[in-house]
């Protein structure tokens, strides 16, 4: 069987079988680990706090392009969607690696712009660069490790949503995926919604301080949205055993994406890439806070006990169910 | 300028230069930080240990080779060759996040098999694989990490040697790069000294328990052989700002590299990848570790003040220097 037929999904429950193999619940590591493979980042158990680690690799042509995409923001980028899973955990980020693979003939400036801006959203989170590994390669890839913690006894995971609960979201979604369609379709409009869109896409900044307020504050679940509402809500009802109801009418849909882009639904629904984050907790709590946090928060449904229904129900106006295709991203797609 | 012109050195000092730019001294991570930018491994303080991490990147068609390599070596090797770098620290290793870009027409049975020998040499030393990412590239590309600790105070650091102290090395060198010429070549040698060669290149034995030893018992600078002895060497002299002198005649080259290549100084003293552990110390204190490892060690040489003459100093039988050209492994040569 080839890797594309076996897909993403597939493969990650091959390597947790294989790897499980080894588990001895006795020892030491394996009883302090608190998050394996499978969710976005692993956490243990250290003495005094919760060790948080997560890593993303970025292909070069497979998750950005040259021609599009600037060295700059390719950098801040790399780095801010891995600080990204650590907000959604509620922890405090403190050191990253960045490992690259890099063709020979590629321009020192370039790389030097790369840095000059990863270094940038590193000091503005509060993060040291302390290593990496650099290798020659045909391609360019990009792989980012960050290690945070929580001083907390507990951190924001997936698979703790409650049927009952309310389902928020913070800031505005689409406007990520508007902007990458934007781009590739060289679509017309002015210079200031242009720029917002390009950074929407490129310079996402991570909700740490939203993450943090959010576990301090007694919410339990939560996750980042990078492969899209749809997709990572199911990513919840997945991990938590629940299905869940999203009123689409509710969804906060970014205003330049709404007065744009005709479309506007696929792109807040299904798009990604937004690195906002989506989270459960009781009605009174969710409604404590939206007045804590300084960016918008959205009810946008709730959670509903497991059913034979789809994991994800979406709902008009009207009350009437509302089918839809994920689009979710599959890495081995051919 | 492009990067095969600046180089692997030039690279990693521009990247220390543009990230320390962030430095900040009063900060929290920056205070705890031990060891960052330019090492094998970064470490920094916790409440109550030294953290370790180590990260390295195997590309295919310039790191290994399919037509080599088999699949399970691949997945010993890339695991073992991060848990060295925890060695040489003195540490142990707990945690490892693997990495993998991988075209999507690969045979899900090769990354069976890839897996099943990562968990393998994870479980000797007792690590446990809790993470990583998973991503579709045009070419393989594996990236580990490995998480460990020191309970001790200290750390084993490239940049303690000291004049007067003895250099000395753990087991035997040169079969790994005698072996990967063997396999290159074909070289017709019995099924046994085949085996054994391709043992050396592909599955060589981190020497965590060792690194550990050296540590308890006052040793406090150690590399491990990666490079290459004498580049290894040189790296110790560049970061304790020393000199160092080997006797030749004292190297313990691998008896299977002796007895079958004719050129066998040459992969004993430049051939790297042995991941034998490189360390200095004063002579009371290394006839001591000889009693105490398992494994052979052998004084190679001697520590010396800095001075003019290069890093490393090369000299036979009579006395007489050596004059030696550096085979080191540059990733970005042309």
């Amino acid at each position: 069987m080839k890797l594309y037929e076996l897909g993403e999904l597939g493969l990650i429950n091959l390597i947790r079988e294989v790897t499980n193999k080894a588990k001895r619940p006795q020892s030491h590591p394996w009883q302090k680990l608190l998050v394996g493979i499978g969710d976005d980042a692993s956490a243990w158990q250290n003495d005094s706090n919760i060790q948080l680690v997560t890593t993303d690799s970025l292909v070069e042509n497979v998750h950005f392009d040259l021609d599009v995409i600037s060295w700059e923001e390719l950098g801040w980028k790399s780095l801010a969607v891995s600080l990204s899973d650590i907000a959604a955990m509620g922890g405090l980020p403190e050191y990253a690696l960045v490992s690259l693979a890099l063709p020979p003939h590629i321009e020192v400036d370039n790389i030097y712009q790369f840095y000059t801006s990863i270094t940038q959203v590193a000091n503005q989170f509060h993060t040291i660069i302390c290593g990496g590994d650099i290798v020659a390669a045909p391609n360019i890839l990009i792989t980012t490790t960050v290690f945070g913690y929580s001083n907390l006894k507990s951190i924001l995971l997936r698979s703790a949503a409650s049927p009952g609960e309310q389902i928020a979201v913070t800031g505005h979604l689409g406007l990520s995926s508007a902007g990458l369609e934007a781009l590739k379709n060289k679509i017309n409009l002015d210079d200031e919604t242009s720029s917002n869109l390009r950074r929407g896409h490129f310079n996402p900044i991570p909700r740490i301080q939203e993450g943090q307020t959010l576990l301090q504050h007694g919410i339990r679940c939560a996750i980042d949205i990078s492969d899209g509402l749809i997709s990572d809500l199911e990513h919840i009802c997945e991990a938590s055993g629940v299905n869940a109801t999203v009123k689409i009418d509710q969804v906060p849909v970014h205003p330049i994406v709404r007065e744009n882009f005709p479309n506007y639904e696929r792109f807040a629904l299904h798009g990604g890439e937004d690195y906002e984050l989506l989270f459960t907790g009781g009605k009174d709590l969710i409604h404590h806070i939206k007045q804590l946090l300084d960016c918008p928060v959205t009810v946008i449904g709730d959670i509903r006990e497991k059913n034979l229904s789809g994991k994800v129900s979406l709902i008009d106006s009207n009350g009437d169910t509302i089918p839809y295709e994920i689009a979710g991203w599959e890495h081995f797609r051919q």
